[in-house]
């Protein structure tokens, strides 16, 4: 059985996140859908990150079992063709081995969120980016971000309903940066926790807005207490932008 | 009677354009109702950019006199408030003196235009920038650009509706960038023709794409007809980026 690895974009917006849900459309039965209209085949995705609702990939990972061989560029093609309306697509699609999974193989996965830091409300960025009106000192911000860096127990940054075993973590990546009125933060780690970068987002405006120092969000890390954490961000701010494996 | 510049930015999708229509929403009439609910004053402004329908602008300038003193603040403050579910923010209000005209005492008018050159269809950046499938050659199309530089008569590239007296121009950069799959044409000109940019930017796929060589789009500009004109690039892709005074 050949397994396909594909490669997806989203405007996470319309979409109750990526997981089949009963209560509304996802990003996963859109997908198995429209691979179901051309292989007649009723497929069950694998997939890297399990992007919560709002949420937005520039490069998701999934993967695919077909029982007929395809020409992985024909996978491609017709499935963009039977998404057509729908804001999803397959960037590319790979024959891999059948011990690829889209999941346990990661090594590492690269999110970015997005802020506009301004008065005015958003007009073409409109659920694109989080509005914060407020003014970001996005120096403090990095700085404060560069302590939570390593191996931690992030019990702080992490939803209630986590479903992760451990909730210790290692953070390779957690820089913030500024092109004018835009300030992006972009983490990166084997893995995340549920709601991880969302929270980390939003205790690191606690910073930027003076709120906070550095060390209460040290402090707030080393208590190991979700009642610690920062407001969560939006989803709409966050992209996963790609996996390595 | 005190005159106030106002920057503006807007998602041009939902509007027949800049100027206030019979047949459907404007720039123009959204921002001059969200004045008159907090001024009572009904007023019509005057612009930089009479951008079509679909435009986009970053920084788009108008004009606006009002009967009272307002602190230019909470101009914008208020109309922004009135404006909220609609895509059209103001992001800067200024004091002018009475000569100053949004129209006629800009120096310089900034324009750029975004293509996406990848072959599936777009999500997150539909409505904001051109799908264009074959590859594109942003060198060929920067070199050709340059060729059309300087003072010329662009009748080429007007719309046939254009109401310019004259058809000559001066074009004083049109730049070709390429950011991965974006594809960036920056155009600046003391002022534009109707359609120029768009008709610039559509012959310029046509060198991008191979079916004209640099010399072809040379002789179309020369031969001053617009039936020599590439297909005229879609309105959704252009954004008006900044009026110089």
């Amino acid at each position: 059985m050949p397994r396909y690895r594909l490669l997806v974009e989203y405007d996470g917006k319309p979409f109750q996140g990526w997981q089949r849900q009963a209560n509304g459309p996802s990003v996963q039965q859109s997908i198995e859908e429209a691979i179901l209209q051309f292989t007649g085949e009723d497929i069950r995705l694998g997939v890297a990150g399990r992007t919560d609702s709002g949420v937005h990939a520039l490069g998701q990972v999934a993967h695919a079992d077909l029982t007929k061989d395809w020409d992985p560029n024909r996978i491609m093609e017709a499935a963009n063709y039977f998404l057509k309306p729908i804001p999803v697509k397959i960037l590319d699609v790979t024959l891999m081995t059948g011990d690829f999974d889209a999941r346990f193989s990661a090594k590492g996965r690269h999110y970015r969120y997005n802020i506009i830091n301004r008065r005015p409300p958003l007009t073409l960025e409109a659920g694109q980016a989080w509005h914060v009106k407020h003014p970001l000192d996005h120096e403090a911000m990095h700085d404060a971000a560069q302590r939570l860096l390593g191996t931690h127990d992030f019990t702080t940054f992490r939803h209630v309903h986590c479903q992760a075993k451990s909730p210790v973590k290692t953070l390779d990546k957690l820089d913030v940066v500024r092109k004018d009125n835009q300030v992006q933060i972009y983490a990166s780690s084997r893995s995340f926790l549920h709601n991880q970068v969302r929270s980390l987002a939003g205790s690191l405006v606690m910073v930027g807005d003076g709120r906070w120092t550095s060390a209460d969000l040290v402090s707030a890390l080393n208590a190991k207490d979700r009642k610690r954490c920062g407001p969560v961000a939006p989803p709409h701010g966050l992209y996963l932008l790609k996996v390595d494996y």
